[in-house]
């Protein structure tokens, strides 16, 4: 099953893009209301790709309605307009309960371009969830290295 | 200023609508991924209803393209598809961490009614809130009512 090794490596990225920050906020829970809705959209991001990534992985069956469902909220949520939650001075550095590191808010070009290839991403994923699972599992891939390469790139490390 | 009433009514019902589940997550966190998820949703309309709430309240500066940007956030979000985070066995008799009633499951017509109503509330205010101060607060309104009246129905009361 050659497909298998880059959707492992999409998945585990994913998973690896939400489970921490998740834990974070209980550790260290924000208290600022833009951190806190930035994390809101995070968790939502997490509960609609934990739906797509299980069925991927083949732990629950396939359902093409929930499956659809799910990546289509992910790619609505990837479109809000996310400028209010992420006021200067949330980062890392200047308050607790956030891993966003200062450099987000010092490279918003690249930023931007994360952002894009997110949304094309789960745009794709969107279009494909519902097909069959081998479309799903191909979506897959890009989504999880979308995912995984904002947050190599502007979170704190574990 | 008579048109004041209802909006004071609209936003008062909106403010009540939003506080209240934040401490109660707070004191009984939830556990299910998908009430955390559907407690993320209404954080991102509590997060965006407060700006524009704000602004219609003329607390802060009404800024065309912020309120735009808060209301087409909040109609995209009431436009998600929320079946996956309201399963059945997560009413507030059968876990904490929640306050939807039991009823909620029990009605899904109405509650179906409802969330309609607040898909086009939210849409009319999508379409109102960049036009002027006046469009935005008269748009308010209806809006504050939605969220209460679906919280006065299914939410244990305060």
């Amino acid at each position: 099953m050659p497909y298998l090794r880059p959707l492992a490596l999409g998945l585990g990225l994913a998973v690896a893009a939400f489970s921490a920050p998740m834990l974070n906020a209980a550790e260290h829970e924000a208290t600022n209301p833009a951190v806190k809705a930035r994390q809101a959209q995070m968790t939502l991001y997490a509960f609609n790709l934990g739906t797509i990534g299980a069925m991927a992985q083949e732990k629950i069956p396939y359902d093409a309605e929930a499956a659809s469902a799910a990546a289509s909220n992910l790619a609505s949520l990837t479109l809000l307009d996310a400028s209010a939650m992420w006021p200067a001075g949330t980062d890392a550095d200047s308050i607790t309960g956030t891993r966003a590191l200062p450099d987000l808010w010092a490279n918003f070009p690249e930023v931007s371009t994360k952002i894009q290839t997110l949304q094309a991403a789960a745009g794709a994923m969107a279009d494909a969830a519902g097909t069959d699972l081998a479309a799903l599992q191909a979506a897959m891939g890009p989504l999880g290295a979308a995912c995984g390469d904002c947050h190599k790139a502007y979170r704190v490390p574990d």
